[in-house]
């Protein structure tokens, strides 16, 4: 053990927030709160002043907050992240010496002991910090030191000695030669608000066209955006828009042999017509893009592309790098596979190569020639099959010039590797909230993402449906289960999202008993949705949506906790805002089949409610208002009617007496 | 982000045992096992292979053992430690392409699909492999690649690809160029068996004289050898045996002024005869202590002393070395006070002095001191109130040249300044024990003592009494109280230990009414005890530690189990060997005052037992036996008759019918 000075006597531990000891940064959007905890504790009796320490990177000066004592040796401390990029914290502690002294002065004087020595010791102190004060406040420590040691006046002496006027005056110089700071600068990455709250809304381009047969283009898309923007979405996202091979095209429901005019799954990504950098030539030029781009921003909404960094045969990669692939021994690339399935369509890279500095360049030149078409946020498909060390790279680097730049992580994979991607730096990830169906599931699964450092770095969004994934659940529940679905993605996280217009207009054949496929899936076939039906949901997403804007409790994740409904199909949870001038109590029928009622049982003290006082919950959805009395009360929900209840809670101000107001 | 080879592609993370990532050792001792699990995992989907690589210090070469994967991205292996100081140890994982190689053919194999390419790209590998490899094995991975490259005879081919032969071959000579080790090396002391399983009796020696009226001596310590020896106990812990001072020296009951013949607090050390390097004179010479040493370990007994880092105003040290200590601004030594106590007899050491580097070398050249004395177990008085890195730089100076040595924290302090101490290097803790009385207070404290990560370096030591704590439980409750508290500490913890003969003699007058101080303490005067009383429970104590002896079961602390009983005065537990060779069930009943019935429920199945057929129960303190039928059996205790049983289980081999045996 290497003693650097052994009178440094403080120990500092059990620093929170901090992910596997410092390794990986923290998240945060701009405007929000980064409270530090710690143990701090020195041997003996002494007293201790501590400080958390922050700074935006590049600045020099690190700024100080005051640290408070909680309990068990552990203190409290709070800063806000305000601008996008990088801070950095840690806590400093010393042992305070005139804190100590008057506090045992104190007691001493109580006691009735003579404390005249005690009085020059703190002299002493005083002067100490005198000589650390500077203009009037030194002038005012030195009087103060010289006053301590004058005999007699000793009543003015102790009144001097113990007021909380000279405490502070020292506070503001304290002696920190041996203060102890916590060995590490903690990160914590401040990302922009669309990474803690945003409603997405995936769509083929090709499929949007307005006239049948015909291959959808940007403009198309360019037409659909008011259907989207009224539906309340502001990321729309599109999966692959670049030219598609050729070379084992895959047909309609995934046929092994396409037929000629098959259009391709626009995550086989190159052809002669081009790769990564370039637009599959059907949808239009990067003039339409960019315009689409300019044009969604007007309505609120933000463009997100699709990063599959996977090629086909056709791509040019493939000639100009044949050492990115993985070669066989029959002088064939290595296709994808996964034992006995084979993707014969598809060359993953092969990021064992030792050219993997050249990839992973180009690689990156990628993102940022999209992030030059107007290109903010990207949707990254299976990243759990690249390298955890190229994400955290790619990421990073992208972030230095693009700290607004948002990464959604589409991993369907085990826990601990979903964490890793989330915590080497992906701004968002997908959940496993597709398939958490009963109350046990959906409360385990996420008290465990908003109640436990997991929520440091994994930032979650649901998806009730996507290309890939068509539940058992809206299968077999139909459009109840539908609404039910969409009412908990959006409700139990602030980051949802669906892919339409499969969603909105309920479409749940699937290809077949037991898959989650979807019949005549639009990955491999252009579709021609019918967005006008009137069976669609469409109004009724636009109003979850309108809620979740006029609502700021629903807009974050942390302050969601559940509560007990003696009704194992009823699911009840509420969010609020910090100062409960905001409180949303959601209730959920989880069973699209069968009408079910339950009593719901609120910690009313919790949320800030006078539980002698009936209070009005106010439905958002259906606009009913109901008046409920204390602790448990009764709802009643019909999945063929609206299976959820999005309450707005109001607190009670005037008596009946006085006239019936709700605030 | 620096990337060291962008290559490597395994995430290493959540080792386990780990004490703050690395920052402290873990603890063991000889013989024991250091059981390792991680959470190890690639992207895609390739097989891993991962081991665990350990060595002792100072050895060059790092021993290997295999780990296996157990779910959930785990893997687990272990290692046991044979010798005393200190082993590293970590994790070590690569991507096994052989391995996914083969469990890929036979998925392809199974689905009759075509495999002669895959055939070529295993030649490949076996032919790698042969590369790394030399003799025999060489040329027989030659061969096998040869034969899986040969066209036709393809039957065997296969059989030899998907054989365990080649596979075992080809796993002895991995390809690691990309494999990843852990960025940590973690420690693990090693301790001799006595840091886990230990009696201790604390005696003064000064009282232990045959007649009335007499100061103690070495020598007669030596004749009280038997006693204690027939007792049980393997360490004699002596509280400071240096000269006292006179300066404040308290009298009798701790009065603030001594009449001439008070013999003075052991604990005030320091006197015109000498410091800590020095004998108190009526106890004996140097040559009497190291007799003493030398009888006891005949015995079975290792005295251990106090180090009590502190000096009375008469210690040499104050004339010596003035820069040690902390004065006062009228030029007077700063002595100990808890405002608004003052112990104006001691002067604790400054450590904050800038002379520290001298003070701890000091304090270091004092235990080498009692080292050459033949003094290997140090209790450590008040830890708590020394800086933290002097205890590690100190405990690890001292073990690097005598791994032997054990040091017991005497810190009754706040539970985190504890753990910490234990962290830092203490050998073994002193707990709360003595104020756990209930049985939800004994539950609670002891899970987190043995089943929490505190395990790893938090040595418990059980003390129902000691010269300063005389439990309101010992106080009200007597002789059963005594009895109960007894069985608690040996069974509840593999390292205990009891002040006596204050304890086995049942002294239970306080100082005052709410007062944890003996009456006529000892620490103040020399007492004249009665050991012969016949209300003695030394043969109780006898029998209690030749139990703990006979039943390795209870010589460790983790295996530690509490199971329900319907009575809240009734507590139950085991502690079994991992074999279930030995099996023990403790039951307490805490009331001293009544005596108490009820359903005691054990898991059968996990104690090995056949919950179909009855078992026996013997009673090693009474020797009487019972049988029990399942999990829920009744037990009944009176305090005035036994407050406990101590049952060791023994399962039932054969039928009645066959004649009543059990092993």
């Amino acid at each position: 053990m290497k003693v650097r000075d052994g009178r440094n006597r403080i120990i500092i531990e059990s620093v929170k927030p901090e992910i596997d000891r410092g390794r990986f940064p923290i998240k945060r959007t701009a405007g929000e709160k980064v409270v530090v905890e710690a143990d701090i504790f020195t041997d003996g009796h002494d007293a201790l002043s501590c400080v958390l320490l922050y700074r935006k990177d590049g600045e020099s000066r690190r700024h100080k907050r005051p640290m408070e004592f909680l309990a068990n040796d552990r203190w409290w401390g709070e800063f806000v992240v305000t601008e996008l990029g990088q801070y950095r914290y840690t806590v400093q502690a010393w042992v305070d010496y005139f804190k100590s002294w008057r506090e045992g002065l104190a007691k001493k004087f109580d006691a009735g002991q003579d404390i005249s020595v005690d009085l020059l010791s703190g002299a002493d102190l005083v002067e100490q910090a005198s000589k650390r004060a500077a203009g009037a406040d030194a002038k005012e420590l030195r009087e103060s030191a010289t006053l301590l040691r004058s005999i007699g006046g000793s009543p003015d002496r102790v009144s001097l000695a113990l007021g909380d006027e000279l405490a502070e005056l020292v506070a503001r110089y304290p002696d920190r030669e041996l203060a102890t700071t916590y060995e590490r600068e903690l990160v914590v990455v401040v990302d922009r608000q669309k990474a803690r709250f945003n409603a997405w809304y995936e769509m083929f381009p090709r499929s949007c066209m307005s006239e049948p047969g015909r291959h959808g283009t940007f403009k198309d898309c360019m037409a659909r955006l008011p259907y989207i923007a009224n539906m309340g979405f502001d990321v729309l996202y599109f999966p692959p828009i670049h030219p598609i091979g050729q070379t084992h095209r895959k047909g309609k429901n995934n046929d092994p042999l396409a037929k000629p005019d098959d259009p391709g799954s626009p995550w086989a990504i190159g052809s002669q017509e081009g790769g990564h950098r370039d637009l599959h030539p059907q949808l239009g030029t990067f003039e339409d893009f960019r315009l689409l781009v300019t044009k969604a921003s007007k309505y609120g909404i933000e463009i997100a592309i699709d990063l599959a960094f996977q090629c086909t045969p056709d791509h040019p990669y493939v000639k100009e790098h044949p050492e990115w692939f993985r070669w066989r021994p029959d002088r064939t690339v290595q296709y994808a596979e996964n034992p006995p399935k084979k993707y014969e369509d598809i060359y993953p890279f092969n990021f064992e190569t030792e050219k993997w500095q050249e990839l992973w360049k180009e690689l990156k030149e990628v993102v940022l020639f999209w992030i030059d078409q107007g290109v903010r946020i990207f949707r990254v498909d299976n990243p759990h099959t690249k390298p955890f060390r190229f994400w955290e790279w790619l990421i990073g680097e992208i972030k230095k010039d693009h700290p607004e730049v948002i990464f959604l992580a589409e991993a369907f994979t085990r826990p601990k590797v979903m964490y890793q991607l989330a915590k080497l730096g992906f701004t968002q990830s997908y959940t496993y909230f597709a398939w958490r169906n009963t109350k046990l599931e959906l409360t385990q699964y996420f008290t465990e993402l908003v109640q436990t450092d997991v929520r440091e770095h994994f930032r979650p969004s649901l998806w009730p449906n996507t290309p890939d994934i068509l539940t058992e659940y809206l299968q077999m529940g139909g459009r109840p289960a539908f609404m039910a679905r969409l009412v908990l993605a959006a409700t139990l996280g602030a980051s949802y999202g669906i892919y339409g217009p499969a969603f909105e207009l309920c479409d749940n054949r699937a290809k077949e008993p037991g898959s989650e496929e979807y019949l005549d899936s639009e990955k491999y076939e252009i579709k021609n949705w019918d967005i006008e039906k009137p069976e669609s949901l469409r109004d009724f997403v636009a109003r979850v949506n309108q809620i979740r804007r006029e609502n700021p409790a629903l807009q974050g994740d942390w302050n969601l906790r559940f509560h007990p409904v003696d009704n194992e199909q009823l699911i009840c949870y509420t969010k609020q805002t910090e100062d409960f001038s905001n409180i949303i109590v959601v209730v959920v029928n989880l069973d699209p089949h069968h009408k079910h009622s339950g009593w719901v049982e609120l910690p009313l003290q919790t949320l800030g409610i006078d539980a002698q006082q009936p209070f009005q919950v106010h439905d958002l959805l259906s606009e009913a208002r109901y008046l409920w009395h204390g602790n448990r009360n009764y709802v009643e929900l019909d999945p063929r009617v609206v299976p959820a209840h999005i309450f707005r809670l109001r607190r009670r101000i005037r008596t009946e007496r006085d006239f019936d107001y709700f605030m």
